[in-house]
């Protein structure tokens, strides 16, 4: 297992422009891992309940995800409820139902508490500091994302465990909240202050920046007719980025520019369709096809 | 001159929140000129009052830029008064005194009706049209910037001229006014179902994207630390675009993917000053350099 992922695993109805979803497979977990699933070997840990379906689990492994950490305990499935009437880029949440997510201790096996990259997806930072803390050794690379409940609910334990991972993916509104910086640059310089050595700044149909120590690096987002679902874009993103790393097992400024549009082409699919419905039919030629689409999209010849 | 480019001279009073100025030189025949004057010869168009000082008038001229198309009408100079304190993205109008500019009325020479390149400034259609009909030939290339203002009250106006130009250059939010669609690529699309074979859109601290026949293009805006005065960043751009492209005599998918870093170099100086401040004492090294910045803001390696 190269990657361990700790998020959540749900059951999500959605409503956008594009059309309404009653109850689709989402959550944090299944998004990044079906996304890195094309890159490399993951391991998901997460909490479902008696209600999830045999062929959501067959799904992931079926991406070769190691689902072993993929507890189903008494109880139901995460639910959450959002929709995009307003503002394709913003969930209104309607309703969250935390079920036996209320209840989730992640606990690793063996081989879990072995794996060389690991993802924080967004869940209490507590949680996530349980998890760092149970590995056997400090994975070559741990990646974190979060989201403003718990800046504001949980802000000093969300800053001890940002001070102990290598890169923070946030949104750029949550970036200038959490560090009180009114100036993308300066909200990447303060995060990095705190520890990470770079950090990803969402900024959903604008792309994502990058700053590293001493670079930065803009990611555009792909020019989309129609974005049907924007559910899980950044965890499909991570999933892109962390898998293009595990794959390379390499972390430096070149291999996380050429990860951050490894993880946009993982997005721009992501919001094709509803839920992981686009994601979890990729082949190799449709990730190479897309990720030269952003070549093309960037690329200018130098001034004569 | 291998461009005439037809315009606002102003005085402007601006407010942002790096401070206050009465009045600086301003308008966007002033902001495109100086900037396309690092890249090759400018003929400006336009008119001023008895008011106008004899130093900014040298300041075009220091630059090479071809003043004997600004014309000193009785009255006083065109003044602006806007802020930016809410937004920095967005000019809050305070007031606006057309003064000599409420009956500007573009006379061309001989020289300024054979330029070979033609920028309408953000003008009135109707004004831009009666330029555009008073070269001698067709220029190799027109650009045309407008405003939500004449999408308002000349919408069929602004449609005729926009029709007879090969690139349009527009905000985001106008771009979907303007074509009444609300997807990026949709507006561009439509755009270019005008007459127009690019169109630029401008997304303020979000960078720019130019769409083509067949390609499009993704340009980032400088990760600057502080915006000083947004001011004239849009005029700015479309100087340094069409001075690049003026400077290499040719217009196809490469040199329009150059011209809009060209153009993103030049509005990313202009917004580091009050008004003209910057972009005015630039060198041709400090271009080059903020250029090569642009190239690394998006470098990266192909997959493995």
């Amino acid at each position: 297992m190269k990657i361990l992922v700790v998020g959540s695993v749900a059951y999500d109805a959605v409503e956008t422009p594009a059309g309404k979803r009653e109850s689709q497979l989402g959550g944090s977990a299944s998004y990044f891992s079906t996304s890195a699933s094309y890159f490399t070997e993951v391991g998901l840990i997460g909490v479902v309940g008696q209600d999830f379906a045999p062929y959501d689990k067959e799904m992931f492994e079926s991406h070769g995800i190691d689902t072993s950490g993929l507890i189903e305990a008494d109880g139901k499935t995460f639910r959450w409820a959002g929709e995009y009437m307003e503002d394709i880029n913003e969930a209104v949440t309607l309703e969250t139902q935390l079920n036996v997510f209320g209840d989730f201790e992640p606990e690793l096996s063996e081989a879990h508490a072995n794996a060389p990259y690991l993802f924080l997806a967004n869940i209490d930072p507590t949680l996530q500091m349980n998890v760092l803390n149970s590995m056997n050794q400090r994975p070559k690379m741990i990646a974190l994302d979060t989201m403003n409940l718990w800046i504001d609910i949980a802000r000093s334990q969300l800053l001890d465990v940002i001070g102990k991972v290598d890169t923070l993916l946030i949104n750029e509104g949550e970036a200038k909240q959490l560090t009180e910086q009114e100036h993308l640059p300066d909200a990447a310089a303060a995060i990095i202050s705190q520890g990470p050595d770079a950090t990803v700044i969402k900024r959903g149909e604008y792309g994502a920046a990058l700053f590293g120590q001493g670079f930065s690096f803009a990611a555009p987002a792909y020019p989309l007719e129609r974005v049907i679902d924007p559910t899980g874009a950044g965890d499909s993103f991570a999933g892109g980025f962390m898998g293009y790393l595990a794959s390379v097992d390499k972390v430096n400024e070149e291999t996380l520019r050429t990860a951050a549009i490894a993880g946009s082409t993982m997005a721009s699919f992501a919001v094709e369709d509803f839920g992981l419905d686009r994601i979890k039919n990729l082949t190799q030629e449709d990730i190479k096809g897309r990720f030269k689409a952003f070549e093309d999209l960037t690329r200018f010849n130098s001034l004569a």
